[in-house]
């Protein structure tokens, strides 16, 4: 499997300036590992008891062990992936943290499929033995409730502001 | 328009219990503001700059008065609603929280359709001011990979168990 990541976007809005660096250190180090495609070290950027809300069913993984699965379905479709995060923003203090971005994903699936989306990515992370790590995360795309389909082609330019 | 709410699940697993009971006391009263249908209320309890992944487009709502009228969209169209939390979930220390629960959404729609769906919330809070404030939320329900159709129809009993 080829895997290419992206660094984070570097704008952020952060509480704490001492721990945004570990922590997008710590997300930069997780898409190393999904770069990699080891999944023994994707998995130990999370918590035992992570409780993650990801894009496919069930509604809601707990505990590590049970996401694996997931991670492990989801890369095995995959040929080519490459992560980028844009408008990542983080609020911090000292053990405790979550985050947010929207996720562009691209690359092929093994029956040759293009993947070209964006997702919204949420995080809380806590830190636990001087690491950081993702207690739980959310993923997701919008519905469009006329069809009740997920929506895979919006762009981040199409943000509702203020 | 008759709003329901109940009291959201007491089982739950805190960093620190001092402001466990707070952070309930923020849902509690949020829901409490959904069921008075009081928009300004209901935006009382977000950060002037949240950032919002809502279940409907676009990908973010930037900011307050842009997720007012996604709210207001969201309840123009319901003659009644009733939330329920399940698994609620708390990780707080003195300024800074996230939670996470599924949310059971049940109700009828102006045009008489009936509502009835579990969605995954996370959110991220800000103890400003002394009162805690909703800086981040998003809200999904997951998709069927092969339709590309959110799953409305899932139930928490279906939970993946490590």
């Amino acid at each position: 499997m080829a895997l290419q990541t992206s660094p984070i976007d570097k704008k952020s809005h952060v509480v704490s300036n001492d721990v945004d660096s570990e922590i997008r250190q710590c997300t930069e180090d997780f898409f190393a590992a999904v770069n990699s495609g080891d999944i023994d070290k994707i998995m130990s950027f999370y918590t035992p008891d992570v409780v993650a809300f990801d894009m496919t069913p069930p509604l809601q993984f707990v505990g590590v062990n049970a996401y694996r699965k997931s991670w492990e379905n989801g890369l095995g479709t995959m040929k080519e992936i490459k992560f980028e995060a844009r408008d990542y923003k983080v609020f911090a203090n000292d053990d405790l943290a979550f985050a947010h971005c929207l996720s562009h994903c691209t690359g092929e699936m093994k029956n040759g499929k293009k993947m070209d989306m964006w997702v919204r990515w949420t995080g809380g992370l806590r830190k636990i033995g001087g690491k950081w790590l993702v207690a739980h995360e959310q993923i997701s795309v919008p519905i469009d409730m006329k069809t009740d389909k997920g929506i895979f082609d919006l762009k981040p330019e199409q943000v509702a502001l203020n």
